[in-house]
């Protein structure tokens, strides 16, 4: 599966140099993540009812060309590896002419709230995660 | 006119006491004000062809109930007063059911980029305000 | 009581003007607020044993000259009104020169977060406010 | 040469989970290169003089354990390659008790704004670099 999420940039992400700062691309793929995790069925709700966090592990950005302000932004999700323990996400930031801005890879393991520590995928969302790459 | 614009929390705006973060509110004002320009013809291209700028001159916010992640906001503009010197929003943030989460009220001037000072509202905007309230 | 706190501007606080974003002087008068608090011995840990949390009723921000990034910004926080049930702070961001970039108004109230709802003052704080002003 | 600049983690950086977002992080790496930069004459304003900017041209971050609201966090920032057209710092996210929060890495190129283009790093800012690793 290949997600993908448009919005516009905001005001506020660009700095001085009129362009969208770097730190807000890491923000736009965790908002694709939470977005294509919503539309599968796993939102913030059910995420607490499972006692369940996706605190990030790792992170790699490249940063290609810069996306403005007064313009959309499509930020992309697929999955490129499930181990149980991590799931891994390629994603990237397209400008309105498909230009990519962003080409990232993040990611994610698993804590259990309730138990304080790293667990293992849930198997609720396991289904989510497999054959979805 | 009432213009308003939806779209979800994000995660980062959420604070450890799990509500949007009181700042985000002031930010979520100016996407329903720069949304609202781009609909009547007034985008962020337009404004740069002009050399204008609207910077905040005050702002007032009462909090009410507090918004979540995982929940959508609905964030309203209206223009409440023109002078010609400055402009005035009503603004509120409201959460799905319809709450008034917050209630503000945005004063802007107008900033010539070229002059490098505030001036009157340009002839090619003052339609958009005129009559709009 | 007059308090302050001095800090250089970030990067990522300034805008495509240049200029400090404002809804990043909501965000230094909060960490002014919280600077003093952990001062006078209330900081965030003291706070969680007191399951004591202090949302903000209202907000009110003149913006009259920008802060620039290259910049320090000095934060000031007063109390002007302590009731009991809230607390009023008077604030401003002044630029390395003294000028009063921001002027600003904050009205806090208390929560208790263990019942879960609004509450007078709590005794162990109530000495923090009282005779500040 | 190690740099290292300490300062307090801020409430709104902190998430629901009660942590430092993760994209905060790479904010606090830009602080350091920036406070380290100022700390060797180049500020912004010469920056500006010499119409240089540094575009992040990759970023790479692994995350260890979490920072907190209410502690202090050091940042690292040291030199690891200067290529004359790109210079690459190691950098880290300390807790106050030594423990890396964050471990990263962060290439920059430069571009001279009045030229609109990328450049080698000018001579001004080369011996800044040569010989710092």
């Amino acid at each position: 599966m290949l997600y993908q999420v448009t919005f516009p940039v905001r005001y506020y992400e660009a700095d001085p140099m009129g362009i969208v700062h770097h730190s807000e691309y890491i923000r736009y793929f965790e908002i694709a993540r939470d977005t294509w995790l919503k539309s599968v069925g796993f939102d913030h709700k059910k995420c607490m009812e499972e006692n369940l966090v996706f605190p990030v592990v790792s992170i790699h950005c490249d940063y290609k060309i810069s996306a403005k302000f007064g313009q959309d932004v499509t930020v992309t999700a697929e999955i490129t590896e499930f181990t149980g323990a991590t799931v891994t996400f390629h994603q990237q930031v397209l400008d309105p002419h498909g230009n990519v801005c962003a080409d990232g890879e993040v990611k994610l393991a698993f804590i259990n709230t309730k138990l304080g520590h790293v667990v293992r995928c849930p198997e609720s969302l396991r289904a989510t995660f497999d054959g979805k790459y």
